[in-house]
């Protein structure tokens, strides 16, 4: 049976592409979503893609990965550098997980070079763009074999 | 067609004039909600007055504005100290946002001095109450002149 | 008339027991429900004992509380540390709200050393797993006569 | 009799208008002074309008209104980062004090987020330019009522 | 042969009762040292229950505990906040210790946010009073079950 | 020929007596003068007592005393926490300089706990009212001989 | 009848005078308590002095004061920076205590600077030498009239 | 012509593989080279890959790359946290440079949190050992064409 | 027409050379002032050289600046680190300024570390008493040419 | 006549050998006290050793020293990092005094980074177990001569 | 004979002119070290201008400088901020040192601002570009006197 | 065969004796070099003397210490506080490394108070000079038997 792998994204990702596109591109949040569809595929994987800007949803989707995925790839938004709750409920799943940003976190605001999530999660891979998605699925396929 | 502002109230808000009125006085959010009408309507401005104790639900609701509202006024209780997602929400919007708190929360505890609404907001009014959303509504119709 | 205290339980709580049972036990959240509700039958109190990973509906909850209960036990997880707005939402019911956390917090990560639920609760019990919650139950009923 | 109110301004808001217009723009800091009396004499406030340079100035001239105004809007620029004795000017003379600033200080330099009007004002407006003195009018003249 | 445990009380509480009643309540610390003998004697234990204002007196006592008692329930006043000595000797003896505080010591000053008992005590019960001994009592029977 | 000493005052110290007198009594700056004046006549030392509310000025007269007192006893109010030109005239003009404050400053708002005046002093009094200006022209005296 | 004070003194101050005359001069901790009893006879009060190097020691003797004793100063030395216990002792005991230190603490090392004692005490003398002592008796005299 | 890529190491990776494979796994630097060089060259791109312990020799190798290669990738080792000279030799080369680090540098000891070299580089890729050099190559391709 | 330059000196510089000559030297600001006028005259420029001890006079001398001179070198001393006033003055008229210091500020006191001047300045001179004054007339005459 | 030094040992360190043998090892501190002895009379000393759970009596043992030993070695245990006593203390008997500590202090918690005793002492050894002791008789002795 | 001075260029100062022109100028180091040439002649000394991107290699040169040099410039770029060995080379090698920056350090990132040059220093220079070589020539030939 | 040690020595070490002979005495690194050769042998080991001033250095010859030496004694002078480069090399090649310095490091400024490689060393030894090399020797010797 196909692998499947959860992707998860915080707060303000719905708005890529259609807002502010000379800072964040052209590029939506469903155009990353076929990406990562055809680059998972190569590896054999499905993809569940999915997208709140609720905390606590984003904490629901990951407790039910435990029994219908085997592995997430989060960009947690704001969330990422506030949310003991995401951070802990990385760490109750017992998934190997895979932060991405699209920008370069630590070249920003200080208050964003704090990660909950990178304290629990396999790697991060941030400033890259939509490609970053891609990555994270190679090194998710890299790591579940 | 008339210009339409959102009004904002993050959590706790609804709780207004039925508790603790010795604090807070009588003044309900529906008070405050009928004053923004009647004072928004001198400037031939109408309003989206809502109120809800979840972050995420806040941020859908500024996502809504772009396309509906022409600018916000924002008073986001407890979540202006805390929520970066706010804040990100607020800069990806484009519009003109106005911060208002009933108390001087610079007189308050500490870890209320900081708002990350202040950030990415046109200017922020606090301490005076209830007038306070008023006096933001004719800083908000003197901006979009 | 049985006096009722309503029983909060915050993100991650949900998968007690059935994750990590080496760290956390074997114990479930509706075992503890279980013992609740005998002890606090014991004081003549009725229990309503919920669970959720949204912070807004926290809020939500601790708000209709007022109106239903006498008085409050929470497990606030890791929005413990994090959330102003529980703070204030528990200083507006005007209720006596009692902290229990099933760890003992003071000897963890040190973000976790900080509760906002702390400055506003009538006291807090940490770190003798479900037991806390029967004990809180305890010092409420004492509380309430 | 006419109820009559202090507005002082700090240092450096003498240069308005005729320095960095492109930053602060055209408005004179007699332009605000016009536009103050306007907006008093809606309310049957007279203003006393003064600016200076020198902190121990504006102390003396506090210490002055508390007998000859009925309330005070202050713009300290920036003594109002650095003057705990503006602070206790103000506490001292027991009348209503408005805090006025007409870029918005909580999205400035760190060195500016601290306020220590604000500790003892009523309430602050900021971020509005001009129009912001007017705002302080109003909530002063409903505070006064 | 019964279990014992130790009672320890630091600086201070030897006041109890009789300094300040308005504040600490009549109870006094022998009334305490009656009901922990009486709640102790329900599940068949012991008490030597002892107080003392001075650091290595109650680091002595702690390293006695370990041949002739099987728990330990310490309020170490003060000395929560400052002793590495008394942390110490509690990781040392290798018995389950519980701290026990009067007041709420999260909703106080600072200063005693910290304790250094804490990290290497069972858990922690605070802000209940008289009757947090007797909590802490059934925390540690059911400890030593 | 007489010692001389120089009795400095600080910001807001000339509302003394005439604003909150429940907070700061009925003792006038000028009553303060007059129990100097009698204390220092003990002594065969006259007193030069000034206020002001202007840093700059406070640093003149301190420039001045080198060449016409024998000492200084100051409460420079606010300006203690700010000002290091004061700190920088003291150690400048050679003489010694006792500071004195009405309240006791290390029991109130933490910013009042630095005192620039302390590190150059020989010495501080402070939360004994208007007698520890008295104090002061005993240690004063004392030291001078 | 005579009032009585007692005059406690912390840590080292037992070797004043023998050891480092060319630091703390040649005045022994006796000859301090000559003039102390020289100069509170002068007011009519008899004074009860004593040093212990033992901070429990420096508690047991604050709590006895309470019922022997109309007011105490206190020289804590070292413990002034340490101990909360002895701070948590004179809040307990309701009588005026005085801080006094031989040097200027606020002078010196940054540990120096934080005085637990200061946080309670009527009002601090420090930097005097010997005679802060009997100026802290005449403050004390002057405060019990 | 093929594009040419820099890949730095910087100090102790010239361990990797012959020590603590436990830690770290049997993969040698060599082995990276290797896998570098075919992914590279899927890409049509060489690698020149060099491993230094000396800071300085790092700014140099990366002050040579401006006019002989088109992009640099770089695990600086310890010096990630601790070199401006490397953070300012990136800025000045003006070529897009990805920070790469075998472990998650994220979830370690808190004085690695600190990248100088995350604030100048395109993006950073952690926490998946030797697969991250492959994806930065990837990244690095995508970026260039 | 001959350029001019403004020199500015703030609180306690009057008293150079008068004062503590062992520590400072011989000396006096009229010797700065005559070496000052010497070396502008061989660039071809008029010196304005002026002192006060008065924050909001120098500010105002700042503002008169803008009309008169074409360049300004201030020794604010120790307004230097505590005046944000005079920062904004600098920013605001727009001409070149040239920080001097007799004394290396970097290896004083910490509170000595910040200028809120240089942050604004051209750039800053420090450590080579009064001949600093001269190397900033030939920074300032290479800078206007 | 024999040189004589004491060693003096703090809290805790009377467990030595019979507590967590794992963690500190079977050696006793009456076996360190034999290899004192012995290694001390290689170079023709004697050994005053002792040991205490309280700081004052620590600091009275130093006291004593000033008239009786030649030096002292203290392993200050847990006082080592709150005790501005026993600092002083040192400070005050004016012997060379060499601080040891059986484990590596800096490779633990942050709180005990902090050694009072440091500042005053001769030098440090730490982590070295029983041996760090004679290694501290042969340091002392080499600067006894 | 001709006095000599040894001019140290740290890391990445060797890019100079050839890359971000338009952030530094066309100025090369080359064109530095003619223009210090020329200057130091004027003053009848020698210059010896180097260059290293090395850290251990400036610390070689400037212990070299001791029986070859009167004195040394140092421009550390980077090592300024964080050599501690570059300072201790500069206070062991008892020669006046000056420090120079061409860009304003203090107006820079808040990791720029700490120098550990500056406090063994004799004083420092920053902001005036290339001529601030040359006025660093001046100050040393005026210190050399 | 003999077991070798290898004792690293850090920046500006090279100049022991021949600079600043008041403060850090006549004795070289040479004399030191064979006092512990001296010492060595008598625990029957040789040892491996070896300076440099460039960090990359020290880090290659503990790399190369793995292979052919039993232990390591570093005094790594200004690097201890800034390496963790060198740090990471002596985790790396998991040999007994024993951290010397010839000054008491705690005692001297706060930036000298960290030690990366005391966190990963056996212990540390500083203030004894020389000795402390030879007490070094012993502690490896005992340690490696």
């Amino acid at each position: 049976m196909a692998k499947s792998i959860l992707i998860l994204n915080g707060p303000n990702l719905n708005l890529l592409g259609s807002r502010q596109p000379e800072v964040y591109g052209t590029t939506t949040l469903d155009d990353i979503h076929q990406s990562c569809k055809k680059r998972a595929a190569e590896y054999g994987m499905e993809v569940d893609f999915r997208q709140s800007n609720t905390e606590g949803e984003l904490v629901d989707w990951l407790h039910e990965a435990k029994d219908s995925h085997q592995g997430v790839i989060i960009n947690a938004g704001a969330y990422t550098h506030t949310s003991i709750a995401l951070m802990d409920a990385i760490a109750s799943i017992e998934l190997p997980v895979i932060e991405v940003h699209l920008s370069n976190i630590h070249a920003r605001e200080e208050f964003r070079q704090n990660s909950y999530i990178a304290r629990v999660a396999l790697g991060q891979i941030c400033g890259f763009g939509a490609i970053g998605y891609e990555m994270a699925i190679e090194a998710l396929a890299s790591h579940l074999q």
